[in-house]
């Protein structure tokens, strides 16, 4: 950035299926806890597609993007750790680091970031425990913050001593680094979820980013066996790629439970992962959407005593669902056989920082390297039609890396 | 027992809404593991008036009670620990100690001692995770596997050394140590599934034995402010004895959530209780079965990343449910809403003897008393009367503890 | 504060046995993170005494006072939460909430707080690990980072919306509130390290203000029996207002452990707390310091595959001790013994936030009143000879509160 | 087993330095809990050579050997889950199944099963918790009860429903499901005792087998980097094995310490492990007995809130010690240092039962595969040359297994 510069490239948001690269104006210091970074690599998630297709209320102008990293380049008056050429990768959730749910590691649900929402912004002397809601917050994504995305070549940071993670200067496991932004912690998450413990057999639904991340980390936290779920056949061959992995394919229409239980020696799983959301659908190639399938495939395929982990999303309102209380996030669960099992549920969006810290060492180290999931890297000018094959999954668009300052 | 006696007094389920003393044969030893007791108490339990409403498949015959406790009168040639004139408390779990879930603690699941059903019985080699579902075992309880109840003069307990818990010799405390066959330890589990921690806030849902129990352990435990919901005068009254305790009345129609919230200075609870299960009413006084209303407000309740805990009960099938779905065990429930806020649910019958312990070691240094929840103790043949009275809630009762060999 | 002073009162150290209140320069804004408070109340700690007699590198002029609570006057740029006119208690540690140790609740090992020592101070990119040992930071305490104490009229606090717990507005609990700064914390903390669960008996050794904190905690987390053991009459007699507490009693020369199991029936205890720290003396009225002596009982007095708490201040360094191995903090431990009964011990000083909002919120619906163990309350003029008395254990001064601008 | 013979061969042990194979009398039911199994591989192991050394007050006759596994071939009347045939190892500790210590999952600390020592046999009503100290109880191993050794054609197993964990039928995997009975459990164990997470960097002092163990337990748990430390090449070679592992040799008098940090980039690690014991040698070649050496560079290892696991045996009494204070189990600390870091210490035997079925799973998937520490297998016939040449440390004797009833 010379000194004369005042704008910087940015992914667009424009109308429904349409965003552009635009120039913009460069992200300030803005608070003494600020810093400025040049990002390095920004992820597209499948999550930004669901502003993409015009099914939020995301207006035009908003950058996307809350998978960054990058190089630090200006920081503000109250920093004290971080120092300008630090490289650093960022948590998808924007965290203050000083309010009760941050303090005890719980960084999803800040109360402090998110000021438009009943029970973030200031406290009061006491009010601790929010009284109303709380909407999660993040980088480039509608009604989750102020923060504009880094699908940019600039992208500011709020409190950034406590939401940057430091990592080793140079150019190294860039990609294995951008995923700790989000999808590689949500996986590990979502095994956290269910209270997993080394040793035991992991039923994984859904062999997306996210998916393939749980069961890349059932992997490297000592499963016996892990089965994951899923009727793509370039998402089962993604699984496939991960050692003892079973991919279990469930287009031919026979349920999946049944599937596990018979290639596990009749028995139950220990745990199981909703890695899919509330936009699962049905057994065979026809079926449509059936937001309860995998809860319930979960509580089947779950032996008594165990857990069930659920880092996929659900939404408490869903315009575009199939019935009437699946648009207010209520779902029919067969919560008698639940309780006559004893299992327990887990759920959320991940606190990235409980976990990207030993992430990042297990990637040093070489110990682990989840970059085998990303499909493609780009240029930022690239980001437009990236967009548009990415959302009509074509040309195994999965999951895309945008360098917006060039090549590394 | 004199060595001509064969027979004993026991309550006989004749049919429904009518149980009788009779005179049955006396247990035999019929493991070396087992153990008879001459029972000095016995405790009638909410879940005995499904059977006698004739709500279930009991056929006539049956002996009543799952919560026991009494003297050692003869042990089996396996029996190593215990010895004639032991007195001990016996969970209402029977389990065999040797099971994978037992030996986990997890004895409310033991797969050893209901061979009637699918996954109990005997283990093949490997299968070590029952394929299917189990049914947890209880004494004097249709279809949970041949075990007499202890309403009796006499009671057989297999695996004794594994499931008698030893009490100090005499009469003391013997209101309190009953209560350690189910609820104290029941309620004491509803907290623990809820993951609650010291100096948090609480709500439990339902003032019966089991809420009143969970409420105690909570204020045993450390809770900052316990709320125990309901709308009865005297379960409201109940919940006045233990100290700090705040009741919530919902019988005048404003929703129990909103009372609660309103009293805790506008803030949510961190854990819920829900001690009502699958029978729960509506608010308002004509307010019918509303299967799902409880596991809604704690979900409305509990403040984001906090627990659900449930100790009340679920079926996976109930014929007198209002709805085909209830009947069917599932329920409609927020699960958008409590991923919003990333709770966590805690489900299952109690595991007795991971708390029976130490509640007795309480009990015995004062730290606790149960008892203030017993509201009558009779003798056997008081029983026929006494399940009239409790059934139709009326002259206070409410928990009442049978003395089968006459008073203490 | 008028706008136009610029000094206030503070008690300073002179010289050993010697400390005076003087007027010294207000504190200031020195970080956008910063607050100021207007203090209401500082207490006097037994480790202020440490530097009092003269027995460590503390300087003229250094300003005493950790347990500190008042009035935010003034914050700075990059302050939040908190607003002028909060009333907030702070954690005797200071921390930064931003480093790895802070972010995962550790804040009493915060590595960027004291630059003075190895592993403090500003982190490298990724030396995120320090090196070297760090040393905690203090308000107030020679060599635990450049913060004045808040024996005073006002107090810089550093990190302030991380550091300073918020309180209900008014004067309500002052003296309760005023002990989360360390004591309450400090004694419940070293509960936690010995792996304490609810209806266990445990050994507290030590009836000082922390040893009288954890039998507290002991009490209102549910434990079935509660020992507490020391030699001198005021600090039994203390413990003795605590319900259910055992005051034992070793002045007689009897091993504190025998007496122990002979009122436990004959058993070992679950969990052992050493309150006490380098400093023990041994038994007999005429016995010495012998710095294993705690230690050592805590190994007999526990049972197999029990816990040990250390909450009391062990040293690397002591040029006062007793031999030269005690000079160099190593000590004789029956590692042997430990071995063979598999059990754990937990240390360090207390990470104070992990607590205070608990313990606050017990505070404030009158759960947990810690107050009982409060001697004295002062003018800040007085405080020279509350020091002296203090230090001579004359006139019951055991714990003394400061009220720095007047009686509340 | 024809139904004439009466006897059978078993490693005999007939005076220091030396065993012989004799005919012994074939094991009988003892109580209705036992069964016998004909021994298809007993291992022996380090602590064997106590014994044969005749460091122990063994006595001539003494049956060797507490790795065992086999296939059922009689079942006492008492057994309900195994049956003739079944193929199973035992875990080296026997355990009753129905103390409170079993109950908890600690077999290590079985209070039922060692009568001979003070808090074992027989339960008082109440007497829930042992007065003084258990001593753990095995197979084959002096003082550890009335059990014979495995390193024989067949072996009484009590309580054989609790203690027998199931194989699958066959001989696959012998040698890895021979290593559950003890030293892969063990190894597992040490990790669990230091608090590991996934993610953290581990120190395993000692390249034994246990050491060893550890390592690759920290690898199949997800360590991020695994230092072992050793002087012995063939040791040093063995962790190399294991992948990612970085062996340390002390051998040129390079403080381990320093080695490691100075590997680890200048940091401590988060969990160290010492599976060396108090056998411990010090640096250089020529180094001598120093029983602290290993826990003092625990200590000086571990990160700040860091932890220590303790598998390596230490005892409370060792007559063959280098000093009094050894003798009796004492060693000398830094303490103060441990406290200013607030590490934890865990310490004990390990309890088989809480991990074999899960390193069994992760066996028979293919995900572990321990038997790369096994050296030699052999019938036995050959156990007293293997005895001489393992104890000796010639011929590469590091892990020896025994088949008694010749090759699978």
């Amino acid at each position: 950035m010379s000194s004369t510069t005042t704008t910087m490239k940015a992914v667009h948001y424009e109308k429904p299926f349409q965003v552009s690269v635009r120039e913009v104006s460069l992200p300030n210091i803005e608070h003494p806890d600020d810093a400025i970074i040049k990002v390095t690599t920004a992820a597209i998630c499948g999550s930004d597609l669901h502003m993409y297709q015009g099914r939020t209320a995301a207006e035009a102008g908003l950058i996307f993007g809350h998978e960054n990293m990058g190089i630090i380049s200006e920081i503000g008056s109250g920093v004290t750790l971080l120092k300008k050429g630090d490289r650093v990768v960022l948590p998808f959730n924007v965290a203050d680091g000083r309010c009760l749910n941050c303090e005890e590691g719980n960084t999803a649900f800040c109360t402090g970031v998110n000021p438009g929402f009943a029970g973030g912004g200031r406290h009061s002397t006491i009010a601790s425990r929010p009284l109303t809601n709380l909407m999660p917050s993040a980088y480039g994504y509608v009604a989750m913050g102020p923060y504009a995305g880094g699908q940019a070549q600039y992208l500011r940071v709020p409190f950034a001593d406590f939401n940057a993670l430091p990592l080793p200067p140079g150019t190294a496991h860039e990609a294995s680094f951008a995923l700790l932004a989000d999808i590689f912690p949500t996986g590990w998450h979502g095994l956290t979820l269910s209270n997993f413990r080394p040793g035991e057999a992991v039923a994984v639904f859904g062999a997306g980013p996210v998916g393939l991340m749980a069961a890349y980390s059932a992997f490297l936290r000592g499963a016996s066996k892990i089965f994951v779920v899923d009727k793509v056949p370039e998402r089962l061959a993604a699984a496939k790629k991960i050692a003892g992995c079973i991919p279990v394919d469930f287009s031919a229409g026979e349920d999946a439970v049944d599937i596990i239980i018979r290639q596990n020696d009749g028995k139950m799983v220990d745990r199981s992962i909703d890695a899919v959301g509330y936009q699962a659908v049905g057994s065979g190639k026809e079926a449509g959407e059936v937001p309860n399938v995998v809860l319930e495939q979960c509580i089947k395929v779950t032996r008594p005593t165990g857990g069930i982990g659920v880092p996929g999303l659900y939404v408490p309102s869903d315009p575009g669902a199939v019935d009437e209380k699946s648009s207010q996030g209520m779902m029919l669960m067969s919560f008698g056989k639940l309780f006559e099992k004893g299992l327990t549920i887990g759920t959320g969006q991940c606190n990235v920082k409980k976990y990207n810290r030993y992430l990042r060492d297990m990637i040093i180290s070489g110990r682990a390297d989840p970059s085998f999931v990303v499909s493609h890297e780009i240029d930022i000018d690239e980001a437009p039609k990236a967009y548009e094959k990415f959302d009509k999954r074509i040309e195994g668009y999965t999951k895309v890396l945008i360098h917006p300052n060039g090549p590394l």
